[in-house]
């Protein structure tokens, strides 16, 4: 078998074999396929698709290219959560408490912040003396004794994804739905969990900007799970606005524990309980959606998601302290008002530049060896949809000092749009896709 | 300008600005370009194509990578050729002298042959003596003394192309009309010549199987020549078959002796003629294709084209002993006759694989590094058309040993299909492409 060959058949649009996948990712990973050829291929793969077949066949030979988490030594069904990554997007920290706190067992591995959507991690992180660097017994022995951990990735997980997506970063192949499926999948496959959420975001702050590839994606990664023999949900969730009001990471922290004690932003609250009920089921611990989400409203009243938290953070090592009372992680130097230049409605918000504004701030990444600013974000007073009056606060922004103000206040300014008309509502929830198909929400 | 933009704009399919052409060829040649990006760009730009102007600034910029030749110090109109090769084709050992010996110089760079297509240069290198490496400066006083040489390469002349056509051959991105007629023109332009005559094969033993793409192909290599302001022809040619009787070094130049003595085989004699009579119309020496014909009839008629033919041997220092008496090139050691099977037809032959056999007879090189034996090949009795009868002849296959025959002869009888029926007649040429556009021949 040769590269060549391999690069052919999908340049001229053919089906690649088993084979062909496997020879590919065996061979990148061992540098015996050289730069050149895997980048002529992924171009040809980015221009002329994958079916369900080849992408689940990518995805699996990506999956054993390093070592696999084995979960069969934590009691239950194991749920994981992906998010495909937005602006205020906290609902890990909110729902990953809630379930575990109905019993079924959560061993997450996250991720950090780069670019413009923040990462679980270093949200985490901002706890004081929080670690999310623990070593896989110690990790399992805290799922078992309470229910949950959230940490970095260990072990040589997936050195395909690695090396395949350096490459498609500088070669411009990674807007591919075949591409982002298999390297998504891969590592959730790899870490080990038995049944898959995965909460894909749509709309101006999200990797698909459009409802059609969202759903698109959503079905590309349903297939591969299933596929793969782990049942796998989509749900389709608005990122068209932050999520939330605040973005950046100990302020979200702080909103995680207002949602988780009741007192959150109704949007935020509302889906969080959507992706909490959608675990639930995949758990075996609801039969109804209608029950899942029942479930985690209770468990949000009666403090028990609340105290999971706290419970997963001690065993994690951070400082319950600053959760009781968020007022302890304290202020940055600076806060911004930004006011509405007229009266109106805020009638569309560049969620990615928000995202952007907010790194300029201090809250995220711009490359990998960048320090994070945990008290750094925004605090959003209105979002999309809401009137505004001129001179009217529509957020804060909270920085170090005036020069970072000074880079990411014309980002965020620019990031908004004032109309004399309120835009069309748009739903928190847009489809849910099963392997039953594709549900559409009104 | 980064490379990633310039591989995304056209994985979206949009058209190259000169600005972005120029700078990745610069920066591949400078080697500040990753092959790896470079070989995405290549891939792209087979899936989504160039259009008319962007392969004319691609060409542009690689010609201008290295070495342009100076043609100036030699008076008149100097017209080059180019062939895309096939099996059996001799023309230029033909048409040079012809051309030559009507008043028009030929200054003309050849390659040699790899895979299935034979080289000018080896065919030449058959005769004794014979030097293609001939520095620059004796290279021009031969065409002012004599009117025409064919020589190897010299210089650094479009370092680009060497680059770039080693990437598309292992990356499977040789097949593109626009990085074909880059390659080919950017090598013409640089070597100097006024104007240009493309013989473009079409059929089973040309880079192009089928008339529509040679068409395509020389319509873009003609609008890149016009558009560097050097009048270009392109004449669409039959490679169904091979061309004349003879494939094989020494073989094709006794063949082109006959020719020029007027014993040549009627289809390789005119389509000589017919490529002769428009290079004497690009050099001014003709007005009409008629004029030109009968000019290059006249010619070989009054023994001109063979006296310049061995003027131009001699100049560089071939023996003209063979050429008078190509006994003297002796015969290949093994002399095996093919047969016909049954009654009928030459209904069909595969000419690659015909040219295949001929490189397995010692004719050619399978590799760059290979040694050519000057007296292997192939003569062909009969060709595409003709009544066979059960027991006879069809070829000679001549080769060193047995083990070379046990080689080719099953390939070289693979390619012929004998049927009841004779095959659709075809013409010698298919079409003729100028910058006033296509002229097909019924």
């Amino acid at each position: 078998m040769r590269m060549y060959d391999i690069i052919e058949h999908k340049r001229d649009g053919r089906a690649l074999s088993d084979e062909e996948i496997e020879f590919f990712v065996r061979g990148y990973v061992a540098g015996e396929t050289p730069d050149y050829q895997a980048s002529a291929l992924l171009m040809a793969i980015f221009l002329r698709g994958m079916d369900a077949h080849e992408t689940t066949t990518l995805t699996l030979a990506m999956e054993h290219s390093g070592d696999l988490v084995d979960l069969s030594s934590i009691p239950g069904i194991k749920v994981d959560k992906h998010s495909t990554g937005g602006v205020g997007d906290k609902t890990s920290l909110a729902v990953v408490p809630i379930v575990a706190s109905l019993g079924v067992p959560i061993a997450k591995m996250s991720g950090r912040g780069l670019g413009h959507t923040g990462g679980t991690l270093d949200k985490l992180e901002s706890i004081p003396g929080l670690s999310t660097a623990i070593d896989r017994d110690r990790f399992f022995q805290i799922v078992r004794t309470h229910g949950a951990a959230i940490i970095g990735q260990t072990g040589n997980l997936v050195p395909a994804d690695k090396l395949i997506y350096a490459l498609r970063d500088v070669t411009a192949t990674v807007d591919s739905i075949p591409l982002i499926a298999s390297s998504i999948m891969s590592k959730k496959l790899a870490a080990g969990s038995d049944r898959i959420l995965l909460d894909v975001k749509t709309g101006s702050g999200a990797f698909m900007k459009d409802l059609d590839s969202s759903i698109a994606l959503a079905e590309a990664m349903v297939a591969i799970g299933e596929g793969a023999g782990r049942e796998t949900v989509a749900l389709i969730t608005n990122m068209d606005r932050p999520l939330g009001h605040a973005i950046g990471n100990a302020l979200e922290v702080a909103e995680v524990v207002d949602t988780l004690r009741g007192n959150g932003p109704a949007d935020l609250t509302h889906e969080c309980c959507a992706l909490a009920a959608e675990m639930l089921i995949l758990g075996g611990r609801a039969s109804t959606l209608d029950e899942g989400r029942s479930l985690a409203e209770q468990a949000i009243a009666n403090g028990s998601a609340f105290a999971k938290l706290c419970e997963m953070v001690a065993a994690q090592g951070g400082d319950t302290a600053y959760l009781e009372d968020t007022s302890r992680f304290g202020a940055a130097p600076v806060a911004h008002e930004v006011t509405a230049p007229r009266d109106g409605y805020l009638a569309a918000i560049d969620t990615t530049a928000v995202g952007t504004a907010s790194v300029e701030l201090g809250a995220g990444r711009e490359t990998k060896d960048d320090a994070i600013d945990y008290l750094a974000g925004i605090t959003l007073l209105k979002n999309r949809g809401d009137a505004v009056a001129a001179g009217e606060p529509i957020a804060i922004l909270h920085t170090a000092d005036e020069a970072h103000l000074a880079a990411a206040r014309p980002t965020f300014e620019g990031a908004l749009t004032i109309a004399s008309e309120p835009p069309a509502a748009e739903p928190l929830l847009f489809a849910r896709v099963t392997a039953a198909g594709v549900e559409r929400f009104a």
